[in-house]
C-alpha cells in the first residue's frame, strides 16, 4: 500500500501525475490519499501532522511524504524506515519526528536518479518512482544506501503549537494527550479551556479540549468553529 | 463496491483513515467517494442528499454514511439494506430518508464493536470495518441484530429546501422533479423563477429552474452563480 | 489507465457518479483524478491546461474531458486519438490544442447513445460510458464515424495568458517556455518579471517567472502567492 502526504493541495494538477507514475511503475499497489493539505511551506507542522497520522498506517507501507520548500536546492532525498513502514521524502526534517518517536529506525540516502528531474517537483519525478520500487519489491534499483541518522532533525517532543486546521474548524495540537491529565486546563492567548471527552459532552458553543482520534490534544467547540472563535492558524501556542 | 458519504471534508485527514481501514480490511473492494462535503452536521440535508445520490448506486453495494454530530453519544449504528444496497451509518435519520424511499427495506442493529473505539471518529473505527465487513462477503462477522424500523425517522416527502449548494453556485432543493409541471415558477424571497430545460436555453444571468441530473428541482443561472445571485445555503425554503 | 479532466470541483458530488459508471463498465481499470478544478465554464483555458497536463498523460489511455458549458446544446461529441492517447468529450475546442500538437490524431464523432441522457451531464451519461468502451477493448460498442477534423479548433499556438493558478498562488501561462530564452523578462500589468531556476534560487518575497514542471511559463514569488501580489486569474494577459 502507497500512502500520500503532501502539501500539493487536494484538488490541485499535482497529485494526479504522482498518481500517473505510481500507476505506471507499481500497476497493483492502491494509493491511498492521507493529507494534500499540509500547511503549504509549513516542515515543522507537517513533521508532527505526519507523526500523528502515522500512528494510522499499517507495516509493509510505503508513504510518499512531501512538504518541500528547498525542492531543486541542496537538501538530500532520503527513505526512512520506522518500525517497518517506509517514508520517503526530503532531508529536511519532515521525516525526523516520525522517525525520532519510532521504535527501530533506519536512515538511507537514495542513490536513484530519474532522467529527467524537473527543477520543481520530485514528488513526481523522484519521490514517487522510488516509493514506487519500495512497494513494488523492487529496493535494490531505488540504490538506497545506509546513513547514520536523518540531516535535519525536529525531535520527538511535543510541539505545543497548533499544527492543523481542520475544516470543521477543530484546531489539532502537536501535544499528544495521553499525558496529559484531563483536569488540566489550556490556556490560548490569556482564554482558559476545559477538557471534554466529545463534542455531544461539551455545552454548545463552548470552548473545549479532547483526545482527537489520533491521540493528540485538539481544541473545539461543539456545534460552532474553534477556529473562528479563536481566529488561530498552524503555529500558533498553546500552553 | 463501497461508496462514501460523509461531511469529512474532501480535503481533510479524515477520509484517508477511512480508506486506510477498507484497504486492508476489504482489500480488493474499490471504494468510491461520493460526497464529503455533506453540509457539515446537517442530518437533514445530508439525508435528502444521500436519498438523490443513491438512485445513482448500484445494487451489489455497501455505502458508508456518516453525518453524526451525536457521536460518542447514545445513537444506534445500524446497516440498511434498501433495494439491495447495504448502508452503514448511525441511527439519526441520516439514512432514513432513503430507506422511506425503497421498496425492500431492511433495518439491522450493529451488534460488533471494536476492540478500540474513539470518541469521535466511529467512521474509521466502527463502520469502516462493518462496510468492510458487508462487502468482502462476511455478513456474519457484523453480528447484524433485525430491528423493526430506524429510531429517527425523517419520512419520504419532499423538503422543500436548500439541501446541497455546488462548486458553480447551483441550489439543489429536496423536491423531486417529476410531479413538478414545467410551468409552474418557485418562488424565493419573493423572487418568481421559471423553469427552463437546460443552462444553453436559459437567458444569461437569469435565474431559473430544472430538472438536475440526480432528477431534483435544482435553481441556477447560466454562467453565473444562483447562489451569489441569491445568498442562498442549505436550509433556506423554496415555495 | 482512465485519466478525468473536468471543470466538475475535486470535492462536489458529480465525480463520484461518473466513477460509479466506470467501476461497473470497466471494472478493473484504474482511474486517475487529473484536475477537476478546471477554471469553471473556461473552455479556452482548460484547452491549454489539458494540453500541458497531456505530456504526462501515458500512451494506451483514455482521458475523459469535460468543460462543457454547451452541454444539452447542439454540440456534438468526439473522441480524438492524439499520439496513442484517447481523449473524450464535447467537441468545443476543449480537445483541440492537445490534437492540434500530436503527430498523430484521427477524430471520431461518438455514434453511441445511452438510453438515458440527463441533460446536464453528458461526463455521467454518454462520457464515461464511451471512455470505459475505449478503455476496456470495446471500441465497436461505441460506434465511432471518423471525420476529418474538429468542429472548433482553438489552435496550437501558445495562449500569452494565465491559465490556472494553483493554491500555492503560482500563475501558469499558456506559453511553452522551451522556447523562451533565459534573460527574456515577462511584462504584467506595467511590471517586469525576470527568470529564475527555482524557488530556492529566487530572493524571498519578490516575483520570477520559470519554467514549472509541465515545461509551462509560470509566474511565482519565493515563500509568498504570486496571485496575492498581482491579483490575477485565469484569463488576465502576459507579455
Amino acid at each position: 500500500m502507497i500512502f500520500l502526504f503532501t502539501d500539493f493541495g487536494a484538488a490541485d494538477i499535482y497529485v494526479g501525475q504522482v498518481k500517473a507514475v505510481l500507476a505506471a511503475q507499481a500497476p497493483k499497489v492502491p494509493v491511498i490519499d492521507l493529507l494534500h493539505e499540509a500547511p503549504p511551506f509549513n516542515v515543522k507542522a507537517g513533521a508532527h501532522i505526519l507523526a500523528a497520522l502515522s500512528t494510522q498506517i499499517p507495516q509493509d507501507s510505503v508513504t510518499l511524504a512531501v512538504v518541500d520548500p528547498g525542492v531543486g536546492g541542496p537538501r538530500e532525498a532520503v527513505a526512512v524506515l520506522a518500525d517497518g513502514r517506509w517514508f520517503v521524502g526530503p532531508d529536511n526534517g519532515l521525516l525526523s519526528v516520525t522517525a525520532a518517536r519510532a521504535v527501530a529506525v533506519e536512515v538511507h540516502a537514495i542513490g536513484w536518479k530519474p532522467e529527467r528531474l524537473s527543477a520543481s517537483f520530485h514528488g513526481r519525478d523522484l519521490f514517487a518512482p522510488v516509493a514506487a520500487m519500495l512497494a513494488g519489491g523492487r529496493r535494490k534499483a531505488a540504490k538506497l544506501e545506509k546513513r547514520e541518522q536523518l540531516a535535519v532533525i525536529l525531535g520527538a517532543d511535543d510541539l505545543p503549537e497548533v499544527i492543523y486546521v481542520d475544516h470543521y474548524g477543530n484546531l489539532m495540537t502537536g501535544i499528544r494527550a495521553a499525558a496529559l491529565p484531563r483536569e488540566r486546563t489550556l490556556t490560548i492567548e490569556g482564554r482558559t479551556i476545559a477538557h471534554a471527552r466529545v463534542f455531544s459532552d461539551a455545552p454548545a458553543g463552548k470552548l473545549f479540549w479532547y483526545e482527537n482520534s489520533l491521540g493528540m490534544v485538539e481544541i473545539a467547540a461543539s456545534g460552532a468553529s474553534a477556529q473562528q472563535m479563536l481566529g488561530f492558524a498552524p503555529g500558533n501556542r498553546v500552553d
